[in-house]
């Protein structure tokens, strides 16, 4: 998924290469001495124990089936319980089944939700209005593991339960982080005008100014190339301007409700787990030949959350 | 280009609004202020003088044409003046005609360049072997504008000429940095094994511990969406797996070589002007009722550079 640190066939095709072997803390080299090896993500996701490795709750996993495949969404109910539940109701109730893409926005969205303003796909049982669920106490996250690396956005920042999270000791609130792949929840200027009805996933590079003013209701842990790579739409803020361009939405089911069978069987690395932590220093400082100066940081957003 | 700052539209749509209006440093809002207005970057834009623009240099200009469209490359020969000329030298040998795109890489990059490994095309005049120019002197960059926000990865953290870069004063170095749309050489495990030959450009969020580890030629300043929303290669790396599946190059020409009324006509907003330092600033703290916590902080790669 978002494991692209294999180097072989890059090492392979002379003057191709671009990925290093992505490993283990160096200091600085001098300009002529070779970059030590050290473990890759594929090197510590083989060692890991199978103990640091959680199943998706199918109860909080949307499957968006799309005419070209599937895409996976792991919610995440401890930064936006009223939301997640809202959203699991209108998957429920098949609001989302023949809605579409709506909007393909170059280096920044993926959205979709209901084509037709004038005739909106009424609810059900799902509400209209939720209050915005842009923080939330840093109580309510059980599971935070810091990232050494400093954030010019938040004063701490590393990983809940497998999503980037970033929280304010100052003000007790903790969010999650708009990094690539991440899902929010379109609204309105109100802060309680957005609902899930019409969702977006980061493409791009991260917009981490929409965070704390946005909900962000999950993370893509399986898919996004169906969603990054759409036709960018011409119209504003990539708006598809013709019917015909937007991407159907076959289906949105929750796991829990497709056959165990029909299951899509993935697994997340545990963010609070010794291997991860491994993984978040591999990709600080990487090591091997072709790396010639280790960054000694690495961003947030940059951090490979592996997923098998 | 990279101006998605428009907001109407989103606004008018209920539950769809993404974007606000980008804007101007207020303070952090008490939960229930409502944020003032400020000029967005289509504000700035908009009264900037004609003086605040620079036309691209035609000798430094790559058109690379696909079956889809055109992509504008501003080359960058203050930051690789040896690559900068071999890639002259390679596309007025037409070398690049009829190659294709390679690889398409998830939320990392898009890579073209000769796809036969067993019967290279060969070069004409063009070096084979260029030594690596990850970094240059700060004396080579006349036109640095610092950003006041703090960085992970480089001491310093601005624009040059309109491209983001970084330094280091305490080694007297300075580099283009990976950004989104920002083009590089491919290369080998040895530093000179690169030439030019093969390009990428960076099609997801900034992947930065690149660095100072690879050459830095240029920037894409029109067509991204004709890379960033190539379907993705499903071998190792992103390569694509079957030639059909490689989008071909039909030319790659030097705007310089291209009958002055066929030429793009693009003017980008010089970095060192009083407006493009409002254009930070726009990012830097978004203004309006949307935003509800401005983010305070306006990371590199999410500034704008205007291109009109």
């Amino acid at each position: 998924m978002h494991t692209y640190n294999v180097t072989k066939k890059a090492l392979a095709i002379p003057a191709l290469a671009l990925l290093s072997s992505p490993l283990f803390s160096p200091p600085l080299q001098a300009a002529e001495a070779v970059n030590p090896p050290r473990p890759t993500v594929a090197d510590i996701v083989k060692a890991s124990k199978p103990a640091e490795w959680r199943a998706l709750d199918p109860e909080h996993t949307l499957y968006m089936d799309l005419p070209a495949g599937r895409v996976v969404i792991e919610l995440a109910p401890a930064f936006a319980p009223a939301h997640d539940a809202n959203i699991r109701t209108l998957v429920r109730e098949h609001y989302f089944d023949g809605l579409a893409m709506l909007r393909s926005h170059d280096n920044y969205v993926a959205q979709w939700g209901d084509p037709d303003e004038k005739n909106p796909r009424p609810f059900k049982s799902a509400k209209a209005k939720l209050t915005g669920e842009f923080t939330v106490p840093m109580s309510n996250d059980k599971h935070f593991t810091q990232l050494p690396d400093r954030d010019g956005y938040a004063a701490q920042v590393g990983h809940s339960n497998g999503f980037p999270s970033a929280r304010d000791p100052k003000t007790g609130r903790a969010w999650l982080a708009h990094c690539y792949g991440m899902v929010g929840v379109g609204r309105d200027v109100d802060a309680d005008s957005g609902n899930g009805s019409s969702l977006y996933a980061v493409t791009g590079h991260a917009p981490r100014h929409l965070d704390r003013n946005i909900t962000v209701v999950g993370r893509v842990v399986s898919g996004m190339p169906l969603l990054s790579s759409l036709p960018r739409g011409t119209g504003a803020l990539g708006f598809y301007e013709q019917a015909e361009q937007r991407m159907p939405i076959k289906s949105v089911r929750l796991a829990a409700d497709v056959p165990e069978a029909e299951r899509v069987k993935l697994e997340v690395m545990r963010t609070d787990s010794a291997s991860f932590k491994a993984v978040a220093e591999a990709q600080r400082n990487r090591g091997g030949p072709w790396t010639k100066v280790p960054a000694g940081h690495v961003e947030l957003c940059n951090v490979t959350i592996p997923v098998r």
